[in-house]
């Protein structure tokens, strides 16, 4: 860890209220200034073009009054820093950290109340906060709103899902920014639960990109008791306004001195492989809060999960979400129930046989009867097995196999309960030796008139997160708000869902062959994301001939989404028999690595494609994916990447000929070459296609 | 325990839509019907006395429906039940649940919804709830409001207080109904947070009062999954109507069938005694879900409290609310800390000295510094002492002794923050063999929204219970909704605050001489109050000479509470110095009895007077309190309720000849003589006075 401080400047301004501020490349410049009123503004250029316009900046308090007109500037600190560091996990072993900074001690005339806005500017782009200082007339306060504005220079194209309280699990729609409008698009998608605020919100991370090629990014950062931040667009002016998720009385943040707003972040670039590799979000993040980090590891598992999905079996034990079975009767068996000791025993001999680190077991606990749907309150207690499922029996079968169980807590939603039993929980989970649980929010929130994008609920997340912790236990949840790094801080939160994941292919109109090229420049910038990828039965009629539904995907596209869609915990997420029917195919995912010493992203165009090559922690070998759209697409690949003077034995895992994810899915070929960091390699991918290579050094 | 079913009949009716029920004394006649509209209705009558008139019933759901119309009479049942049970810790050691019943089952024309109302006749009163069975058209759904009619047949006097959401903590006003008006009651009472609804409204337990002298008690039993009751006053019409306590969003209680309202109770007698001493609201309880109820006993205490109310010390380690000294910097002891470990070793030696159980402190964990008064939601964690507490120390040096220590959990409203910790603070009190915990939850309720009294609370107070009796231990919640019967079912849930108690005294207007005379009536009806009564320095002029607060009370008075005021757990409130000061009137509190095999209300007057006998329980002692209002009194009392053939010393601690709350509140004399139920004793109360009598048998 290098800790640099270049230079540090301290003015003692009156009159001079605007300041300017560089990336460290020089090819980003913030302009501060305040306004006559005492407004706080700023604007963003790249290369001298324009990417902000002037915005103003504040926040709003319940009972009318504001921390964003008539500030004074007390003083403008800058600084510069740059340092390195390790994450746990990652997609490289070492981050560096390097910005200049500029801090505007503001206060406000009147009520003599003080703010911080800090900026500091990456060479990816700029990010500031809020900070409100502990001091004599602030001490508690609540925020009504936040304004902070993005005044794009343009209209640019954009892949943007409605600004849902509830739901980041949208297709992105790639319109112009004049053409968002929520009341447009289909809602026949699969969301159980809506609550779209408004036709011109967007969501976060919002990634566009404008007439001349500059790629942009807003999002955020750290977002630490505070509600997420969604996005008013003004689809004429090209404004964007920070719209903070309310609580159920309407209020946004309950804030204490001295306290700071998550980061705003707008990353800017003409290479879009900025944008996608930036670690910016994780540097804005606070470090590890775990001291002993040493249970913190990846995990590649399978699970008892895609077979509900696609039907062959159920949650729950007594007949589907069939509400008469609970209470006032026994539970009788319907005989579709996926989560029996058998079935998990199977699972486990998979496991083991393949080296995998875990098996997830869904639907193993009481209450899926009557489980969804419904803001029921007392739903699972997350310690009764069904009688069909022998805790004791299938932790001492899966330890005598070398295999890890991973739990599963749905909570539906019902926060309150789930923080009730959630003690009583990891109890359990302690006593039988798992190392991580898989977390659910399916359902409207309870407390009621809770959102899941609210502090109430983002603080849950993150208290969850840090008790785990306490019991040195990693989570993945899903149904969740959308991660902005706070994985840098609590390292066992190890992956989160809060996209549009690949069981949406399972029983809706799925995700288009785009969504994976889009979400490495959204919502894998906040953190690792459990996609679930590895289906190898692509089209739901192999289970019942009725069913239209499929991956939009080729089966070499899967196999690259191990490598493209980066996450310390990655599922096989088909069925060990459909497993077993392709094993060479399936030989890549037994190979493929979680964590990285380092990623190369080679070619990235957001909704078109995406190709990185990675190296796995520790060790010589290479993992590259490349995927595509509903495009084909022909490249070479430059092995530049591979390390001078080795010879690697290069397996190919390749669309076929006539491979296509609508029309022959299935269709892959495996190559093996023999190549050095000299050689290109010529990538044909089908649409809607991939291609996976691993590269194992030749002694 | 002995049931007996004496008749059960089954009408199935067309258009006979009027039926009456009669008590077992046939006192009270119940006249059910059928309105044209098919809106359900009632009217009672007491001895041919019109009680409520035609009033009526029915729940309105959320979405512009109800259960309260179109509904038709599918059968009419009729059953007597008779039967005693044994209450783990009571009044007596058996209770009579004697009533006939009325089961209507309705059914509603159109939405084929089903809803049975149930009518209970005692010989005290009627109670009646709503059920809603299983049934295929009424699965999940939200009560808007439920709109259950009272329309009482004169202007009662009645002693009210205003229908606040959040605290029952008011002195009660003695009015006629057309002059109850929460506008009208000086508010600079002590109440630090209220949330009244309308200046109409009332609470429940609504004592009254006919000109015919007859008297009238509107209460509710076993409030679970279920808000509290408060009642609309039509001052012109005398009608009560039912108001729920609503949620953060406005919904009143989300329920699914089958399910059941709970009880709406009216006693009604021409003798008050009927009232004060009636068990209709335990018997209207589910009986006890604890099967092994050894370790549920009851308690005398004594704790380190009053001297933080009268100014003595701090609940805070590092000065008073004051929350610059939190978190930014290392806690700074003031020197008033209370809860230290060298003064709690003095409370410990003062209870193991005088025959105590229990000492309770307050203030031993950190978060004092800034815990009240800014909705604040990580407040306490329940398991961090400060660091003049040895918690260790303390418990093991209470352990030689041979005293419990009582827990303190003080929530400040941060429900979910209890909820989040609770596990963790039961374990810590399972690890030192704490008995019992008092709860706290001044403030505003977290979740935001929510009020004491709404649903979710309810759900919250029972749980508590629930929790607490699975490890085995006892709850006395201060601040909470008040109970409703609940510690039949849950029988740890020892004591509630959940009205104005005696520390109002301290440091407010206080509690007027009537209060403790109004409580049996109204608060107690519902279970056990943790009044902590026994202050002997009864001015706070002796802490601090410029105060003007005083306890409104002799000191005889505070003794005659132990008996009045029922409670299976009785602090001894004031500070051991006071008490040593007094060892003659502070033998009676030593002495008096928690646990009772019999109770004889022997005068009861509403505002005026209680004067109550009671037979300790599985001994031959006996133990007699006597109350008046501002108002000296002389009595004379017939001890017919001894056991016939003994002999017992009867020690008589009354008023001084000087005595009166006010001029003279501490003069008083205790007399020794020997009786048998064939004697009578005359009783002298002082204004705000009162006598306590102890008797033993002499053999």
């Amino acid at each position: 860890m290098k800790k640099i401080l270049l230079l540090s400047l301290l003015f003692i301004l009156n009159s001079l209220n605007a300041q300017v501020l560089e990336s460290p490349s020089k090819a980003l410049k913030l302009n501060f200034q305040l306004t006559p009123n005492g407004k706080p503004s700023y604007s963003l250029t790249y290369k001298n073009k324009p990417v902000v316009l002037n915005s103003l900046l504040g926040v709003y308090l319940k009972g009318d009054s504001d921390l964003a007109s008539n500030f004074k500037i007390d003083s403008i600190g800058m600084t510069t820093f740059n340092e390195s560091w390790k994450p746990v996990l990652g997609e490289q072993s070492k981050i560096v950290n390097h910005y200049n900074q500029l801090t505007a001690a503001l206060s406000q005339t009147g009520s003599k109340r003080r703010v911080n806005i800090i900026f500091k500017l990456y060479d990816e782009g700029l990010a500031f906060r809020y900070e409100f200082p502990k001091q004599q007339n602030l001490n508690y306060f609540i925020i009504s709103d936040e304004k902070s504005e993005f005044n794009l220079a343009g209209n640019h194209k954009t892949f943007w899902i409605p600004g849902d309280f509830d739901s980041q699990e949208y297709a992105y729609n790639e319109t112009l920014l004049s053409e968002v409008n929520s009341a447009k698009i289909d809602m026949n998608n699969g969301i159980g639960l809506k609550s779209i605020a408004g036709n011109f919100m967007v969501q976060s991370p919002l990634m566009m990109k404008s007439a001349d090629n500059l790629y942009l990014n807003i999002f955020e950062a750290a977002v630490v008791n505070y509600p997420v931040m969604h996005l008013d667009l003004n689809p004429t002016t090209f404004a964007l306004t920070s719209h903070l998720v309310p609580n159920a009385i309407g209020d946004k943040a309950y804030l204490q001195t001295p306290s700071v707003s998550p980061w705003r972040t707008i990353m800017v670039s003409d290479d879009a492989r900025d944008i996608v590799s930036s670690k910016m979000i994780l540097n804005l993040n606070e470090p590890s809060k775990i001291d002993d980090t040493s249970w913190i590891k990846p995990m590649k598992y399978v699970g008892i999960w895609w077979e509900m999905h696609v039907g062959k079996s159920t949650w729950d034990y007594a007949g589907s979400q069939n509400a008469q079975n609970t209470e006032s009767r026994e539970l009788i068996a319907s005989g579709k129930h996926g989560a029996t000791t058998a079935n998990t025993k199977r699972y486990i001999d998979f496991a083991a046989k393949h080296g995998f680190d875990g098996v997830l077991v869904e639907g193993w606990n009481v209450g899926w009867e009557d489980w969804f749907g419904n803001w029921k309150e007392d739903v699972f207690d997350f310690t009764t097995p069904y009688p069909d499922y022998d805790l004791a029996e299938i932790n001492a079968y899966a330890k005598s196999k070398g295999v890890k169980m991973i739990m599963h807590h749905e909570t539906s939603g019902s926060v309150a309960n789930y923080e009730r039993h959630l003690d009583r929980a990891l109890e359990l989970m302690k006593k039988y030796g798992y190392p991580a649980a898989k977390s659910g929010y399916v359902g409207r929130i309870i407390p009621r008139g809770e959102f899941h994008d609210g502090q109430t609920m983002v603080n849950h997340f993150n208290f969850v997160a840090r008790r785990f912790a306490d019991y040195k236990m990693m989570v993945n949840s899903h149904e969740s708000s959308r991660p902005t790094g706070y994985h840098r801080t609590y390292p066992n939160y190890i992956a989160a869902e809060a996209a549009r994941g690949n069981e949406f292919n399972a029983w809706s109109v799925g995700n288009p062959p785009m969504h994976e090229t889009i979400l490495p420049f959204t919502r894998l910038l906040g953190g690792p994301m459990d996609y679930t990828p590895g289906i190898f039965e692509i089209k739901m009629s192999v289970y019942d001939k009725n069913k239209k539904e499929q991956v939009h995907t080729t089966l070499a596209k899967q196999l690259a989404l191990y490598v493209t869609m980066y996450s310390p915990l990655q599922m096989a997420a088909d069925l060990p028999e459909n497993y077993e029917k392709y094993p060479d195919a399936f030989q890549f995912i037994k190979d493929v690595a979680a964590d990285w010493d380092d990623s190369n992203y080679l070619e990235a165009e957001p909704g078109d494609y995406l190709t990185v090559a990675r190296k796995a922690k520790g060790k010589e070998e290479w993992f590259l994916g490349a995927i595509t759209d509903e495009n084909a697409r022909k490249t070479k690949i430059n092995l530049s990447f591979l390390t001078p003077g080795k010879k690697y034995k290069a397996v190919i895992y390749q669309d076929g000929k006539t491979a296509h994810w609508e029309k022959n899915p299935i269709n892959y070929e495996i190559i093996t070459k023999t190549v050095t960091y000299k050689d290109f390699i010529q990538l044909n991918l089908a649409a809607g296609g991939g291609t996976a290579i691993s590269f194992t050094p030749i002694n």
